[in-house]
Formats: structure tokens, sequence, C-alpha cells
């Protein structure tokens, strides 16, 4: 069981974050990463849909015979995992639980602000999962739609993405939060300009660390950590590689290897 | 035959500027309008994959015995619209061969510049388009990846929006462009902004209008207009209706009536 991978499942390229954080924290598991670039994004689509594509891109990574399954996507993780829990009965650990868990933690006035794609603010996830650590915490939510494209296109310390980001925070910073929930797996590569948007008073939370630390934990408890020599991941795709290679590269800060393109549908009927 | 509705389909909401325009210069038609809005957007995807939704799309319209298909995408049309003509036999017009004639007949200096997704912008198809037309004329293709983004978000006239404009639109007013092809349907919603950015002395070129014009001279000539009262469009989406219906508005500029929820994959296996 040790030596199986670890499945880890994107709409595209923003899981990559996760991934990178699962490197560093456990550099000898074996990792297949599937973005679903075909049918990207996930964030502006119905929880109807959104859940559909997720139970096809576990169905894949189980077929692969992986240990556990990572959701590296907020918006799948805020509408499926316990569908996909009961569906493929294995561990499957989302990035909203571990994003809330430290956000719980560090609030100090009790204010929390969470961004995410309109699919996951809306589906109240975060909100929920923070309540139900401590109910006298208020969650304050807001949609960033245009967050993923400006990172896509590589304007994350773009005078654009300053002037967007003042936007969007606006009500948030008049709410008085003291920690921000990054509710989306791209939003890392925009934390110094969020940062300098909101001040140095307040904490940034990123799901893909805290995600890392999780499934280290869970894996170490199982006794299924997997020992011996790091070794690359394996990336499957469902678009054809290219832009997926180029816009990824910049998440992982290195080339992506070996990236296959798959058919989930296909796979699947 | 004139009785049958015209099909018209995009990955989204973005064609709905051809169909407001279609419905200006052709009251009297039926129009089915698809948007395969579980998979949009097709402007970041590659061209095998985009011509497999497009014939998926143009099938389940051809099932729905229209008498002529609108690609009413810039992308699906810069890559499929040979293949969807030759696969289902009956009039195809797409909006990247209207939009390039138009081009060529409005510029005086013979410098084109043309904006798009980028798979319009790496087909190279209006560039083909326009000097097949004139060969002497030069074009400049620059893809602005952001502009779907904010038009969808409400921002086409936002501050947001025009520093995006002078950055993209930067390298074709270097090149002295007199006039600039709106390579993408959503774009119709940025013309103040874009006029503005580039002074009005640059000529904008609005394929919506140009292809509905070319739709109604064509349904002419085959004799198959329809007579009698305007109705309604019908709408079909591949995701569900809410967002279509909230986003879709604003491009119609009336409330969108009777929107069905349809499986593209399911109805063609």
């Amino acid at each position: 069981m040790a030596e199986r991978a670890i499945g880890i499942f994107d709409s595209g390229v923003g899981g990559l974050t996760v991934l990178k954080a699962l490197r560093e924290v456990l550099p000898a598991e074996r990792l297949y990463y599937l973005g679903d670039t075909a049918r990207v994004p996930y964030g502006t689509k119905s929880s109807g849909t959104v859940l559909r594509y997720a139970q096809e891109a576990a169905g894949f990574l189980v077929r692969h015979r992986v240990k556990m399954l990572v959701v590296a996507c907020n918006t799948a993780s805020a509408v499926a995992i316990e569908a996909v829990e009961q569906r493929f009965n294995l561990p499957v650990i989302g990035v909203i639980e571990p994003g809330a868990r430290r956000a719980a933690a560090v609030t100090r006035n009790g204010r929390v602000g969470v961004i995410g794609t309109e699919g996951t603010v809306r589906s109240g996830a975060y909100s929920r999962a923070i309540r139900a650590l401590d109910e006298r915490i208020e969650v304050f939510a807001a949609p960033c739609p245009l967050f993923v494209p400006l990172v896509e296109e590589g304007w994350g310390e773009h005078e654009v993405a300053s002037l967007v980001a003042r936007e969007y925070l606006a009500p948030l910073i008049d709410r008085g939060i003291d920690t921000l929930v990054l509710g989306c797996t791209h939003y890392p590569l925009l934390k110094a300009t969020l940062q300098r948007v909101l001040g140095a008073n307040v904490t940034l939370v990123d799901s893909a660390t805290e995600t890392a630390q999780l499934v280290a934990s869970l894996l170490g408890k199982r006794l299924v950590l997997r020992r011996g020599e790091a070794c690359a991941p394996r990336y499957f795709v469902t678009d054809e590689p290219t832009r997926f290679k180029r816009v990824g590269g910049a998440f992982v800060g290195v080339e992506l290897g070996d990236v296959t393109q798959v058919d989930l549908g296909r796979a699947h009927g």
C-alpha cells in the first residue's frame, strides 16, 4: 500500500500549488496529478456539473490504484468530497477543511475573510467549516472571478492585479478581518499583491500548505508513508498538454515532465 | 424549409451578441441557441478539443432540424467550419469570414489589427481570411485572454478594463493600425473602452453585425427566409441555466426566457 501513489486532481493548473506543497513535505511519495483541462474552469459552473466532473476525475485516479485522493480544487472540495468518499471508499482530503482549521486557529479578532471562485463562495463551505470549529467566528466571503485569469496570464504582480484586488477586498477590509483564507488554489501566486493591499496586520492562510501537512499526518497515522528516493510526479490532462505545461510550469517552479492526455469520458463509458 | 430554425452555437454567452444582431436583421426567424456552458471557454483549449466540442454542438442542432448553422464563436469558427460543413451537409456560417471581409473593405492604410482568444489568434484564421481577400494588407494579431472574464464580470467600462486594454493594444497601436477586428463575440461589450484607448481614427469591426448581414443574404438567395410574426429564441445550455441567464441577459439586453439544460455527450452516445 505504501508504494502506491497519492492521487491529486483539479480542474486545471491551480492544484499544482498543492502538488508543490506535497512534494516539499513528502518528497518520497509518488504523485499522480490529473488536471481536467478540457473542461476547466469549475469555479463558474453549477454544483451539479462540478460533482459529475469530480466523480469522473476521482474514478480515473482510483483505476490507477492510488492509496488516497487529494481534491486540490476548492470548488470541487466544496461540493464533492463526501460523494467521492462514499463512492470510492478510500481516504479523500479536500483543501477546505485544512484551510478552515488554520483560519480558526490564527484569527485573533474572530473576523475571517474568505476569497474564492463563484462556486466556492456560493457553496458556503468555508463558512460552515470555520463556524463548525468555533461558532463565534464571523466569516465574510467574496467571489473574485478575475483572479484566476490574472494568475494564468502571469499578471499576479501586475498593476492590474493590485487594482482588481483593491476592488474585491474593499468590503472585507471594511469588515475589519484579521485573517484571509486564499480559497482557490491559484491564489498563492497573488500573495504579495494581496498582502500589500491588505496590510501586514492581516494573516493570509494558504490552503495548499495546510493540506500537505494534513496528508502527511494522515499517511503517517495509517503507516502508509513511502520510503525511498524521490520520484517525479506523473501528470494527466484531458486537453492537449501544451498550455498546461506552459502555464503550469510557473505554479511548480520547474518544467513539468511527463504529461499524458487522457479521455475521462471514454475511460468511463 | 423556411419554417425551420437557424441554429446558433457558442461555448457560452458570447454568441448572444450574434443572436442579438440576427434578431435585429431577421426578426421573423426562429432561433435555436446552444451554449456549451459545462465546458466553456473554448478560447484557451486546443484546436483538437474545440473541434470535437463543435462537432457535438452542431450535431445537437442538426438533430433539431435547423436549416442552417451559425458558429457564433470565433475560436470554433477558426478551427471547425469546414469539418462541420462536411459532416452535416448544410450551410454553415462562421464569424471570421464576415469580419475579415469588412476589415478588408474599410482599412485605408492596409494595416489591420485583430484581437481574440489565445485559440483564435494561434489559429491565424483572420490573417489568412483577410490576406486571401487582399494580400497587400498587413495583419497584426494580439491575444487578449482577460477581456472575456472582464466582460462576464460586468466590468466592460471599468477602469480595470481601460488599463488592460492599454496594455494589450499598445503593440497594435505601435504598428499604426487603422482598423481593429473584434475577433471574439464578447468584445462588442468593450467597444466604448476600446475606442477610447485607440482614438477615433481607428475603425472597430464587429463580426456579430457582419455575420447577421451575411446570414440574411444567404437565406434570401436560397428563398428560405421565414415570413410571419417574430417569435422568441429557444436557448439550450449544457450546464444549469442560472449563470447563463444572469450573465447572458446583459448580452441580449433583455431577460432570456426559455432556457433548457441538455447533455451533448449523452444525446450523442
